[in-house]
């Protein structure tokens, strides 16, 4: 089982460096976020292994340009992901941490064994 | 005018140039094709002196790899723009040409004087 | 030759368009930022119509987050870039204006008809 | 040590996904392949935890375009990576597989302690 929770946590992590440099630079305002929030959970979620994508943008991040609007920038992300590989389980995350948008594993678990009666 | 018009060339190729280099790459099937025709929508929308802007995802490219989806490449992406700088006019489309994403200028034009009684 | 120089202004659009969101997010420091200068010259020098290019990322934007590098931002960006179509040129640039990097066309012209004796 | 292992795992991942999305799509030909290697691996070791980076870009893959170049493609790439978090290391790949560019863990392994005399 060791294998496959490396491997769960291996694929969260290409998941969430994949979205962030993906996405980051996108033109983005208050109005357009969730369109683009939905479009990051869904595109990601075609990746294997990934069985729950949240994407959460934060809109208060968002100043103004000259042009009125902005530019995502990985600050203003959080995510929260699980990735899945055979019974093996990995909850990651983003998360602007000060000036840092920091990934991390928030937790590992292996899924109970369904009977088969 | 000359300058008006010129500007809304420029911004014209700056759009397609940006919608192209942004998106390319993210992964896509035809499920989750109109989520991300939406979000490229709205957020070059945001973009300054858009007036209208049209993204259509060719379906019937998006061959699965061994895991079920695709990913967005230049030739999947047809793109009707229109850029408005004062009262010129720019409309500019993306579009397969054999093998290659061609942008062009479709056509250029000023918009009539509004009479203001 | 009208038609030229439309073309040659729209395929400078382009390429700023281009670069900017290709390469917005790659990490960078003082240390890489000329392998990265190098890399933004070589790739966009080989888009069609690219007669010059020249880029500069300001080293003395790159502020050092907790891991001690930093971002590629729009702001840190200086492009001069010249585009021919036929004997059409078009100059533009992009620029840091206050907190926006802002993309213009510096100045349009015909090369001269070069005799052939 | 455990939990030094994977982190190890999780930013092994992180990288490989952030350098696929951040250069995808960028234009490149057998002329210009060294200058983005020499970019990726550069911007990449800036990240957090990276050991040692490798990038091979694969010169026969580039067919040329109608304007004599190529884009860079997912399964022109090939990465080793050896990410280290304390003494645990984790060597990970991508390379093509088919059509797909999979990314794998090859090794994980812990350093042996330094004797402190």
């Amino acid at each position: 089982m060791a294998d496959e929770q490396e491997q769960a946590i291996f694929e969260a992590g290409i998941k969430l460096g994949a979205l962030y440099h993906q996405f980051v630079g996108t033109p983005v305002s208050p109005v357009t976020a969730s369109s683009l929030e939905a479009a990051i959970e869904q595109s990601i979620g075609l990746q294997p292994y990934v069985g729950e994508i949240r994407i959460h943008l934060d809109r208060a991040a968002m100043e103004e340009n000259m042009f009125g609007y902005s530019e995502l920038k990985g600050t203003m992300i959080s995510v929260n992901l699980v990735t899945r590989v055979g019974r093996a389980c990995c909850h990651a995350r983003m998360e602007r941490k000060g000036d840092y948008p920091l990934m991390e594993i928030v937790d590992c678990h292996e899924e109970p064994k369904t009977a088969d009666y």
